[in-house]
């Protein structure tokens, strides 16, 4: 039985491609009580972006703060409720920001027509009926939300993304401009998700020629924008990373992450730590996993001087620990792509727990 | 102002998923007057897919012979009258067979709901409204039809394509199984398409890093596929090249075709030629164009023993060449491409005719 994937339904690529999405949502505004909801990233407030985004009349937008927490289920439930109650069912949701934005706006596209909490639906394929309208514009590249069916939510119990046909975008706007004033610290851990998710595609029992293909050209684009003559933040390497991070992505559709992000989930949900912060973390300790891409993130981590910090376990006690080994156990399906059917023979909490303490 | 560009809306890809089409199909068999009508290439008639296409019911199964001629705006309309009466409304069109399959099924899916001619939508965005879903199967690879907004059609007048974001289909089934047995020849010819839609992608205006990506890692395949340690016809290779006629097409879609595709249409149309066929009788005398492209293409012909015939053009009489230039004359948007806006300067029909003439 093999996966049948649901693509982005509309895709606009290039630069200057953000001043079109007026223009797309328009025969839209039909729809519903006919307005629009922005989920904007906080970080754009006050510039030049803010009022570019094409909201008009009774257009809601919300600038979030998604530095503070991950995206959350519980924010999920109190931002429909809100609008909801305030002006009823919206035309559309556009997230304009980096892969929470982009989540939150997936996830918010779906609350809003399901009823109950969204913890209800954390998993594969549990979301009853489909969301409304949803565009998603990535002003950072790297995590591949704008192209994955999943919207990866922390909720009280999990980390775990609502994930069906439903959630993909029925727009996507890639606009290389966007990325171009991306901090370099998060340019570069962004980016990285993309390798990582590439490595972990490629290093497992579901890598097919299909997923291959895809994460052989986005490692390819990386190693340019990461390693090459012309490495660094330029508008052709932004150009190559939005191609890079919406290929990684469709790398997974037919594969699944690995043992990176098994153990990021489990950090981020314990800690908090932001998703592509914990990945570059622990992708520093994973030779034994993955060698040589290993290798070679170390290589671009040299190349623009980042600091990863070591010597995180020490301030970590027992108990916190093995809650994180718990929370990565807990995600079979990483697991066995990445081990193998018997994964469990070789993969333990305490085996966990030693992987969390080389932090 | 950047195309916005409609994808497949599903994807299912792998060995024997194939078997997963009726399932696939059962869900939207309520739509309308509840048949599918399935277009078999006649290949197949008396072979093992014959008894595996999922029909039930009142569904309408056509074998249809593609070698006679390309589609054509007659045949789609004669089919479509014939259906419509017989039946009425179908729920949805299922292509499985090559290019020209695909194609009568993406055009006859439009035309069962659009009034008139087919001849009335040749070009771009004339279709009025969505046609029935419809489903597409390549049991050889290479075109990128699977991928494709356009249905090309000759009709009295043009060959081109109805162009529009409902060509495009609903659920493509990807199974490399099916394209075991697709006769060398064809499988060379074919797969050549996919290598001149790179080439001609990579080598002009519209060329853009999105294009590229998906261009160079399709002409990658290509390699692997004609001229690598482990070249021709076996799984591994046909696993790749179902990926890379749906990484070429892609490429297109911010893309253009060239100055082959152009003459081949003019062939074609005037000819009758083979779409494929044609492509590599014409790419054998580009190098002004494509050198490097069409030295690669040359070793691959060589590795494979393909015979391309040469001199044509002798039994061609003035008049007949001079129809076949003014064909591929009509297509400004690949000229603009391959040869950049004053393309009227250089391309003119006694330069075309004498290109026809190196045939």
């Amino acid at each position: 039985m093999h996966k049948n994937f649901k693509g982005i339904e509309k895709t606009v690529y290039g630069r200057g491609s953000f001043n079109q999405l007026g223009e797309i949502l328009a025969p839209k505004r039909v729809e519903n009580e006919q307005y629009f909801v922005f989920i904007v990233d906080q970080y754009f407030k006050g510039k030049d972006l803010e009022v570019r985004v094409p909201a008009e009349g009774k257009d809601l937008v919300y600038f979030i703060d998604v530095d503070v927490h991950e995206p959350t289920t519980e924010q999920i439930d109190t931002l429909r409720d809100e609008i909801l109650a305030k002006q009823g069912l919206p035309s559309g949701v556009v997230g304009i920001g980096g892969g929470s934005v982009m989540d939150i706006a997936k996830a918010l596209s779906l609350m809003l027509t399901n009823e109950g909490s969204s913890t209800l639906y954390q998993g594969l394929n549990l979301v009853k009926v489909p969301g409304v309208y949803h565009v998603g514009v990535p002003t950072i590249s790297g995590t591949g939300a704008e192209v994955s069916m999943t919207a990866v939510l922390t909720g009280p119990v999990k980390k775990l993304g609502l994930k069906c046909e439903w959630t993909v975008f029925n727009q996507v706007v890639l606009d290389p401009e966007l990325i171009a004033s991306v901090p370099t610290d998060w340019w570069f851990y962004t980016g990285m998700d993309t390798y990582i998710h590439c490595v972990e595609s490629e290093n497992g029992r579901f890598n097919n020629a299909y997923s291959h293909a895809f994460a052989e050209q986005a490692m390819k684009l990386c190693r340019d924008i990461y390693l090459g003559e012309n490495a660094g933040q330029n508008a052709e390497n932004d150009d190559k990373l939005m191609v890079a991070s919406l290929m990684g992505g469709l790398s997974l559709t037919y594969s699944e992450v690995g043992v990176c992000h098994a153990l990021s989930y489990g950090l981020s949900k314990i800690l908090g730590t932001r998703h592509c912060y914990a990945n570059c973390l622990i992708m520093n300790h994973l030779e034994d996993y993955y060698p040589e891409g290993v290798a070679e993130f170390k290589e671009m981590v040299k190349r623009f001087n980042v600091t990863l910090p070591q010597g995180l376990a020490k301030d970590w006690d027992d108990e916190t620990i093995t809650k994180m080994a718990h929370v990565s156990y807990n995600l079979p399906h990483m697991w066995l792509h990445a081990i193998g059917e018997n994964w469990q023979e070789t993969i333990t909490i305490d085996l966990l727990k030693d992987l969390f303490r080389r932090l």
